[in-house]
């Protein structure tokens, strides 16, 4: 038997709602703190060993249904090439952004994935550690995604340079899309033949495009990955941020599942998508700082929100905040365990 | 006979396109950036000589087909008593954020409007200065964007405090909702006595707010809000930039305009309103960094999206940014004139 998140995602019938968490290896827990005091972000990322041990944290803390890699979307530009500098209060900055077409010129895609060892390293080790438990997401940022931050050269409110890269330079924007596709194609390859059980695509700035940007500089890339991977057979999320005006064009991707933001409505997000696809999510992170009634009652309002069918895969509707208190974490998993069982009465089938 | 502005919001047929732009009177003109070296954007704000003086320097030097006041929207928190510090690079302040019931219980509601005097000042003075040319536009926050600033202190990326009010004391919330509605229709209503003839309210953070959220903290609002105006007779714009999902509702507030973003689609925007209320917008404020051929088609499309109809008013989907080229702020208005016409032919009405 698969385990319940793989089933979700495949929309076959669980007993209840599985819950994951974006960002659950992370700041919030005291565990994953303990050990950031004595290591860089940056060290624990390219440590096999440490990225193993804070992946496996909230598995064996908060009873989740399943670890997703403890890593990050920039793995990729760095393998390009492009040297990261942390810069405190202002997050991890590119010393040298792409402004100039010939700069993607220089951009080994073909040999990016090769250059990422330690992180399939750490997927091995989970995936050990794991002994079946609960399956292991593997990610990996999108093209747009990963070509914002590589010419803005850091994380921005407005994106302005990478933004207007789209009007002026839109050849060679689109080089470094395709050249992105590869590196991510290959990238996830090796995750799962790691051990990567499932896939999520974070296209975090998805809703930094007009909606007719995002048809012609992210849409096309995310169908070429999921199509890249099909053979795998491992289930393959997006998560296109901010990005609901496409929730059609993204259900029929060939994805199995998609990840919803907590700014759109789960119930319509199931209409438009017309059971073609699983969707993840989508609490809003904030729900968390709630009491723990509000908390259960904000929960309700997410299962019942997708109601009673196959598909649903519990989240939040983004990354969760570094000071979300981590007993109404933990309360929000049991929530979702107690309260989903009731959506996923399965009818006897009668002759 | 009524400008074209007037026209184009209350959907009559107008022989072109009228526009104007978010923040037109903003730090991306020589001529302000030369009063801003003299004076503090605070300053500025209420003196109304000088708050005058800025709003009538892009009607003078672009051609627009309205004025928009210089102002901002924090002045009514500021009339509430809440003192504003301007931290370099960090943008405005509250010194002392609300974050508990009890603060919102000492917010003077019915007097704020008594207190911007100068606000109504530089008012007169802009109407006489503009001996008719163009129309006035006047402005306010909405009350769930203003109680977000009021919360949080500042402008921020998540609104954690904000957000997490909403769940936390939804009923001071309601109770503070409720005061800044009081206070902005006073403040408004003062504002087209003195002159302003149109009227736009600006819920900049709605898309901060989940979908069920913004049915209970801010469409109520927004209702009463245009509702206390309808005697006036000026058209009223909302703007509730990332509040797509809420654009039918939007279009049944009784608002004469919706102002889209421009991370939503126009020619969608146009469908679901159904003609019920004009929409103002919403190239991309990006497409001003693109060559002048770029944003010749850029322009075209937004036209074309919004296509043969009344009841376009051609802005940005956001604010102008202060870096943006003086020379295609220049351009768009004059694509914008010349490409509309078309879009305006009307057939003579038969018998």
């Amino acid at each position: 038997m698969q385990p319940a998140l793989i089933q979700a995602l495949r929309r076959q019938p669980t007993g209840f709602t599985p819950i994951w968490i974006m960002r659950q290896a992370g700041r919030y827990l005291p565990s994953y703190r303990k050990i950031r005091e004595q290591y860089s972000f940056h060290e624990m990322v390219y440590t096999p060993e440490l990225a193993a041990e804070v992946t496996l944290q909230p598995v064996n803390q908060l009873g989740v249904d399943a670890a997703i890699l403890f890593s990050d979307i920039l793995v990729i530009p760095e393998a390009l090439g492009m040297r990261l500098e942390f810069v405190e209060g202002r997050g991890p900055v590119f010393a040298r952004p792409i402004r100039r077409p010939e700069q993607v010129d220089d951009l080994p895609f073909a040999e990016a994935a090769d250059l990422l060892q330690p992180v399939y390293e750490a997927v091995s080790i989970i995936r050990s550690e794991l002994g079946g438990r609960v399956p292991l997401i593997g990610f990996a940022g999108a093209p747009w995604t990963l070509a914002a931050y590589m010419i803005e050269g850091q994380g921005s409110k407005e994106f302005r340079h990478a933004r207007a890269f789209l009007y002026t330079s839109p050849v060679t924007m689109h080089r470094l899309l395709q050249g992105l596709t590869e590196a991510i194609v290959a990238y996830l390859r090796r995750q799962v033949e790691a051990g990567a059980q499932a896939l999520q695509i974070f296209d975090s700035w998805a809703g930094y495009l007009t909606p007719e940007q995002f048809r012609a500089f992210s849409l096309p890339y995310l169908r070429r990955i999921v199509a890249a991977l099909q053979d795998l057979d491992v289930p393959v999320i997006l998560f296109a941020r901010g990005a609901a005006h496409a929730l059609v064009e993204l259900s029929r991707t060939g994805a199995d599942a998609l990840s919803i933001d907590w700014q759109t409505d789960l119930q319509w997000a199931k209409e438009v998508t017309g059971g073609r696809v699983a969707l993840q999510g989508n609490l809003d992170p904030i729900a968390l700082y709630a009491s723990r009634d509000v908390l259960q009652r904000e929960v309700e309002q997410v299962l019942k929100s997708y109601g009673f069918a196959t598909g649903h895969v519990f989240n939040l509707g983004h990354g969760i905040l570094p000071d979300a208190p981590v007993d109404h974490v933990k309360a929000l998993v049991d929530f979702v365990h107690e309260q989903s069982a009731k959506y996923h009465i399965t009818e006897p089938v009668t002759a």
